[in-house]
């Protein structure tokens, strides 16, 4: 179905997105809690409604264009899950004041809150939460996150954390046990600004893992995941899907046989695949990413062993198939993850219902 | 001189990219061989006219997309190489045909010279060779080589080879014997070809180490090489470079103190500034690029110890940091990898001589 392509290109198995959007929607309904799917993964307004159900609401971003896109597209209650700056304030007024769409912002900083405060943004505020992962965010018990709710007055609207370290593990065990820290840390620090008297509405928490293994949502309000409705081999290799969840490949196309080295390559290098690792951890044999058949998305056993910035290397063990594999045909490659990959500067999916949908990247 | 800037965006030092562009067009002009610049790195026209000496001609590209770009801009006689297959003939004839420009191609194999052949396509070839890196190309001795040149007939331009395992070594004396390797696995398949009758007019090599410390070019007609225009901490750490000649870097603010966990966040994650890791080889504190002053350029001795997304961490080991670098300051990021940072998809070049300079990615 792809004959005549020109690759490397992203391709999106829309069957599987479907049902992966599906049944995170379920299960999110099931516990109680509102999704707000994050679409940094996808970068895709056609993505996005699928994501939300056709709700065109109640959505997560992580660049400004992102919100600007998605905004302009006539979604709402958009949340810039970044921690904001004085020096983007203009342009997510802008983006409000084009689209009358609301664009909720997060911080973790007594000065940051002041700065907004001194500003004409009126944009809700969740406050940042460290639950574990050491990245952003204030301690669920410091004293800052009473000042800054403070500050904030009437544009606080609750807290968010982001378990990020649930990646760090294969143990479904382990992941429920930083779900339950992740939901604790984000519900003492509600507790603790309505103790003094805040109004905390939102209380959002969020990764693909700990959102499928938290055990009670007793507290939270909502829940962020993006990687879920495309997955990739770091889930796989962390037990998070399984193989034929994996809704995204790039199909390249073989483009050289160096029998004497043992090698061939393909045109997806480090830009089409990224040079992200990360699902060796797991899964030591991922390499860049698994090289499938086209047609049918059976692994072969074989990866994309290296990359250069446009040439993929992928080592041949048995001769057989520089035979299955001519020149000029073409593969599809299961990505190591599927975040980086998608924003390899495709600008577009090609679906496998037939239809592009265009993707924004980009600051 | 980057106040209000909206970050991350891509900073490039005019001052230094002219310095570097006019030392390998003189070095090149003293071997007496052609510069081929290579252009993937930059993606820009505006820094192909000055890789070029205003010459709008001859250089090198590594997607249709950019052949494309480049001659609409008007430059001619554009190498295209990367294996060219039968699914990119139409785009690069409809791009010789809108534009009257010449692409050159490159294969490696009977059978795509055979399908070249049997196309519409006129396009000049170069038969690639392998001169150790076991990536692309054929062996210069092999039979294979004699049988494409025939059946490419008048379409023989010439012979390419790539060392890019020249970037395996820190090693001066290394990087002369893979240069001399080099030289002598395209010389010998020019002799082969015009032995058996055939003209041989192009006898293509490069890369950025080997172009500088080649010996002998004797029996070479040009030389291709791209980091060269930017430089980054993997040049820096293989010694072909020093830290005042990289050109390129991310300008990025400060998002966030973790005073607890003791790092700090900025806005430049793993698309900005990609999850290439390769400077660490020579460079093993090059973690995933080096924290500079903005407006000095001088390292702080921080980097950029982990990326997400959009959030790079950076350890902090002494908290006068977090005054120096107050929530909302900026930095400047020196890149691992150039090629890798710049196509993370900025779309355009914000330059310190004050333009704003757009360049090109995806396929």
């Amino acid at each position: 179905m792809f004959d005549g392509f020109e690759t490397p290109c992203l391709i999106l198995d829309t069957v599987r997105l479907r049902r992966n959007a599906a049944r995170m929607l379920q299960h999110c309904d099931a516990q109680g809690v509102l999704l707000r799917p994050h679409l940094k993964t996808s970068k895709s307004v056609d993505v996005a409604k699928i994501a939300t159900g056709g709700r065109m609401s109640s959505v997560t971003v992580s660049t400004l264009v992102e919100a600007a896109h998605f905004a302009r597209a006539g979604f709402d209650d958009l949340l810039y899950a970044v921690g904001i700056t004085p020096n983007k304030f203009d342009h997510v007024d802008g983006i409000m004041a084009a689209t009358g769409k609301a664009v909720t912002l997060c911080l973790d900083s007594p000065e940051m809150a002041r700065a907004l405060a001194a500003s004409d943004l009126t944009a809700p505020v969740l406050i940042e939460v460290d639950c574990g992962e050491h990245r952003g965010g204030l301690s669920a018990d410091s004293d800052a996150l009473i000042e800054i709710g403070r500050i904030l007055g009437s544009q606080l609207l609750g807290v968010l954390s982001h378990a990020g370290h649930s990646y760090a593990t294969d143990r479904v065990a382990e992941v429920k046990r930083v779900a339950a820290a992740e939901v604790d840390a984000a519900t003492m620090a509600a507790g603790r600004l309505r103790e003094a008297g805040m109004a905390v509405e939102v209380v959002s928490i969020g990764s693909t893992p700990t959102v499928l293994h938290a055990g009670s949502l007793e507290g939270i309000t909502e829940v962020r995941a993006g990687i879920y409705l495309f997955y990739d081999l770091s889930q796989f290799g962390r037990n998070i899907c399984s193989l034929e969840d994996i809704a995204l490949s790039v199909l390249s196309t073989v483009i050289g046989h160096n029998r004497a080295a043992g090698v061939m390559t393909i045109d997806a290098g480090a830009l089409a695949m990224s040079k992200d690792i990360g699902a060796n951890t797991f899964l030591p044999n991922a390499a860049y990413g698994w090289i499938c058949k086209t047609e049918t998305m059976k692994p072969t056993g074989l990866a994309v062993t290296a990359v250069h910035q446009e040439h993929g290397t992928v080592a041949v063990d048995d001769p057989v198939w520089y035979e299955r594999l001519p020149i000029g045909s073409t593969v599809r490659v299961l990505p190591g993850h599927a975040c980086l990959t998608a924003a390899g500067g495709y600008g577009a999916y090609h679906t496998t219902c037939g239809a592009v949908w265009p993707r924004v990247d980009g600051w």
